[in-house]
């Protein structure tokens, strides 16, 4: 549908998940909230990671799992992030590239390791993350590509930008020279403790136009509004007079649009293995629908199926093709 | 039930498995023999990897699957194998000694890199795999230490020693010093093309009684006696007088004993997800039960449970605690 070289540009940290499982009680005893990211230092990660049980490593980032999941989708893609040259820096080239996402970025030749994120999931599905940024930081407005920006139909960035010093300015760039091509650029709020820390920021984002559209899950859209009442949350963000979509869990996904709200029921699960990767896959499939002319209904279907089967096993990165699965569901 | 601190020591290839997801045509695209595993060279590694879709990466290795199940069914387990000191063999350490199992063996800090195993698993849940050897060529007798291999009631060693040069050196100085200090020594075929690289040295091991127990599955039975009729080459194997296990995929677990042939089902799953480590953890379970000094119907039982937990994912190495699981199950 578009004329553009790429549907989406995704923009995110580079980011390798370290996943393993353990039971409630590991959350307490190392001081970790249930469900949350927190940003731990190089020692820290040290000390978690010799705490915790065996792991699957495999690549993730917020944006670039969501970039993977829309080359799935047959969607054409291409990721900025940083990496460091070293092995897992190569793992993490490699699983993007393989799926034909478009990912030039120049891996660091000096300071911190690629970054790693240690999830930890519990009996309920649920994950818990601690991440070390390592090589992210080194993320600057440089490795921004105005000829890859401007080929993009629409740029995709994540909230989590703004934890690394010089990735906002990344952010902020992108997005400029989107709008001057003619581009569009949307904002995942990625985290409800992440939209606290930076509250402002985002509601500016949206109030001055530098995003066009906003991906956020139930608990984010409380944080920005600061409220308990998801109701209240959905008015105030209706009056910001943006393209939005709201997930919330098993209670359904929304579209806050122009014409008013569109409502789908998520997609049935047999057993939620993995939580990890369900608001970035939902992004994925709503992207994909949306970059290939689908109505919004359509596009809330197609987030839904993505998520869902992201959520059936370990790991933020799809296991099947999601266009073969969804054409199996009727979707595509 | 053993006096000993270990009740099994494991010998093996240190190696990380990077497992993705293919359709059928790309074993023979890349002239694949499906279920084998092959080695090759650090080219080929290169060129397989950058063909390959995205992997998740898992520590692996035969012996290494079986005392890591050992552990998890809360067996005393220790480790002697060869990693080099960077990243993934830092990866593999943790992952071992995160449960609890004893793994002394220094890193190399030079030479090739770390061993990796490339996985692909194709629809029907087959796993089809190529080993670049890396540092386990430097594994030589030095790494096997006298004390460790005293302590352990039972010495385990797989059939892929006999590929790195020295290896089987180690194996062998393993296997006597075994002896030596009362304990039993057993050996996994690992791989029919194995068998059949090294048929006249297994045979010999067995006959000249360097090894106690042999582990092995209907077709590196068949290729061990050169048959394709599998009751000729039980025959042959029970003329050898020597304690055996044989695995036959879905058509159930048998035990050669001085008493006869025991026999059992397998454990029903679902799905084969990813046959990866089917073999390696039915001897955990048997190992287990063996050295916790339970009859051999019971040692088959819980050989066939953790062989059934382990095909149900993606991965060699369990997701779930066995010793939990077997107990959910009745077995323990």
């Amino acid at each position: 549908m578009t004329a553009k070289r790429y549907d989406v540009l995704a923009l995110g940290n580079a980011i390798v998940d370290v996943i393993a499982t353990a039971e409630e009680d590991f959350l307490a005893t190392h001081g970790l909230v249930k469900g949350s990211m927190a940003l731990i230092d190089e020692a820290r990660a040290e000390a978690l990671y010799a705490a915790m049980g065996p792991g699957k490593v495999v690549s993730g980032g917020s944006a670039a799992n969501t970039i993977a999941g829309l080359a799935s989708f047959g969607g054409r893609g291409a990721f900025i992030g940083k990496v460091r040259d070293d092995e897992l820096g190569r793992l993490y080239r490699h699983d993007l590239t393989a799926l034909g996402v478009g990912f030039d970025t120049p891996a660091a030749s000096e300071g911190p390791a690629t970054a790693r994120c240690f999830v930890i999931v519990t009996p309920d599905g649920e994950r818990t993350m601690s991440t070390y940024l390592g090589a992210c930081q080194n993320l600057t407005p440089a490795d921004v590509d105005e000829a890859t920006v401007a080929a993009a139909d629409i740029v995709y960035l994540e909230g989590y930008l703004w934890d690394p010093p010089a990735a906002k300015d990344a952010f902020r760039k992108a997005s400029e020279l989107a709008h001057r091509a003619g581009g569009r650029v949307a904002l995942s709020l990625s985290d409800s403790f992440c939209v606290d820390r930076y509250r402002d920021e985002f509601t500016g984002l949206i109030r001055n136009r530098t995003v066009d559209l906003v991906f956020a899950n139930e608990h984010e859209l409380k944080s920005l509004y600061q409220t308990g009442d998801f109701d209240a949350a959905m008015q105030a963000l209706r009056a910001e007079n943006v393209l939005a979509v709201v997930t919330r869990s098993e209670n359904g996904v929304l579209a806050v649009t122009p014409d008013g709200i569109v409502a789908e029921p998520v997609f049935p699960v047999e057993r939620v293995v993995d939580a990890t990767g369900a608001g970035d896959l939902f992004a994925a499939g709503f992207l994909h629908g949306l970059t290939s002319g689908r109505e919004v209904r359509d596009c809330l279907r197609l987030g839904a199926l993505a998520a869902a089967e992201i959520i059936s096993h370990v790991g933020a990165r799809p296991d099947v093709n999601l266009k073969t699965f969804a054409g199996n569901n009727g979707l595509l």
